[in-house]
């Protein structure tokens, strides 16, 4: 299923490169690779996984349109992602939700249906949609073909690095990217092992592969890495990660704004602070780690000017 | 000799990808794609001329070691291609020039000698190592070598994209990557045309494919464009331009700033100012071109936290 996914989004999707610095190297104690996916289309790995649903549906009934709820990353990827298979995207946003994200989604050619949070329920409003249109829902990551997407970056990371041994960091929210990634490279590279990173408050993965059990986040908001402060692992993500992933490791915000300043310097790209954990973990939780070499998945970039300021003001 | 040199350096340099936002073809009216040589080792287009030289040297000649005049981009450059080949590299560099550049050449493995610019000649310095010690000067632009590889650039766009017809848009120095660039999409591509774009008050070469001779610029210094100020084009260089590139196009300082903000927005990457005006071109210049393609190469991204401040401020 996973090369299936790859075969059909490999036209569409950026291949992003690993990039590298002796600098960083230094920092990590040894050789660290970085995967960016801020480089990829709408800014985020999101665009792989969308474009993975799309492209395997009955083209009857994508033809009739989608829907997805998000005010983020998901809601940009589906969007470009319906864009260039001729349909259209209905996508749900809080109306309070940040202006720039609501017009790049409409601007990527979606229908923005806004709700109030308060007095609205996202869910009754989206069946309604669905119904009445036959729309066809793209969940965000608990579903095969939105992770056998995002196992399409484990792919390239294989082809990519032949180190005999290596771990892999990823940003963690709702395990989507982390188990198609731990999927990916369990059957490619079998000898290498793949950690989930999240923020300090936000460690339901890291909890939940101790545990056994899917734990919950006690907060729902107040992270600067809001596109990884998923409420909990999904139903088909977890247990991927409890097979195949190594255990979670935390990072505080401190240290995803200063891996944000070093990735600007040493790496020019922009990454947002959620993008910014693993790499964070790579750079500053090195005694985590054993093998030589290291690739650190930095899983987005959209951040706004304001917050990018900070990081370079808290990185430097 | 450019297929040549490519072959020398495929191995070492890194592919950079096309990035494309359709935010930018917005603002720019046409396809735009940006080439960015950020991301390239050591942040800029340099190390692909320097490994060029360094890689066709006679091993022998070459394992004496390398020198280099530069402040910037060129000395980290050749700092990490003789590092690669395992000899070492001398750069001469100004006492008064940035701290973090000369920790960066030092720690890339060059011995870093300084000199004041007001009491010394760095070229005696220079004559008088390279004699006593038989180092190899690598010179930044005016060297078949050095423009070999840096075609490569323009090697990598023609395998990249095959629009019928485009314009290529390169920020421009001494010419190297400008004549690299163009020498290369002659054969490759012959019914593109390339654009070399420099910042207002240090248009020589924009005056001097008017005027058919090496134009100098007026002024040596007060530019944020730092990379690109050079005097004039050289000897090699010019000759090149004159036959192989359409007319040059001039860009405000506050324009390469818009550009550099709307690079962090949209493509997720960090350019300097220098390594913005192509980009800035093709954004807000688009009267000055009339393909419906256009690439633009951000040829560098090494630029202080504090500039990328002004540049976040300014365009947002």
């Amino acid at each position: 299923m996973i090369h299936a996914a790859y075969g059909r989004i490999k036209p569409a999707v950026r291949r992003t490169p690993l990039l590298s610095s002796p600098f960083l190297d230094e920092i990590a104690g040894r050789q660290l690779f970085v995967k960016p996916e801020c480089l990829q289309h709408t800014g985020s790995f999101k665009f792989r996984g969308a474009y993975s649903a799309l492209s395997a549906m009955d083209p009857d009934l994508r033809a009739r349109g989608v829907i997805a709820f998000s005010s983020g990353n998901h809601a940009q990827g589906v969007a470009m992602a319906a864009q260039m298979h001729g349909t259209s995207a209905v996508i749900i946003m809080p109306a309070d939700a940040p202006r720039l994200k609501i017009e790049n989604t409409k601007a990527l050619g979606a229908e923005v249906v806004l709700y109030d949070r308060a007095r609205e329920d996202r869910g009754e409003i989206g069946a309604r949609l669905s119904a009445e249109r036959g729309l066809t829902l793209i969940k965000p990551f608990d579903e095969p073909l939105v992770i056998a997407g995002q196992a399409s970056v484990g792919l390239e990371i294989a082809a990519q690095c032949d180190a005999v041994e290596a771990e892999v960091l990823v940003p963690c929210g709702g395990g989507g990217l982390t188990s198609g990634v731990a999927l990916a490279l369990s059957q490619a590279r079998p000898n290498w092992r793949v950690h989930p990173v999240e923020p300090e408050g936000f460690d339901d993965a890291t909890r939940s592969l101790v545990s056994g059990r899917r734990e919950e986040n006690h907060r729902r908001d107040g992270s600067i890495c809001d596109a990884i402060i998923t409420p909990s692992l999904g139903e088909i993500t977890f247990p991927i990660l409890q097979k195949h992933c190594a255990a979670g490791i935390v990072v505080s915000e401190q240290e995803a704004l200063e891996a944000m300043a070093l990735a600007f310097k040493r790496l020019k790209i922009v990454i947002e602070p959620g993008g910014a954990v693993a790499l964070a973990a790579a750079l500053f939780h090195a005694n985590k780690l054993s093998a030589d070499t290291v690739i650190a998945v930095a899983s987005g970039g959209n951040v706004d000017a304001e917050m990018f300021v900070r990081a370079l003001t808290a990185g430097n």
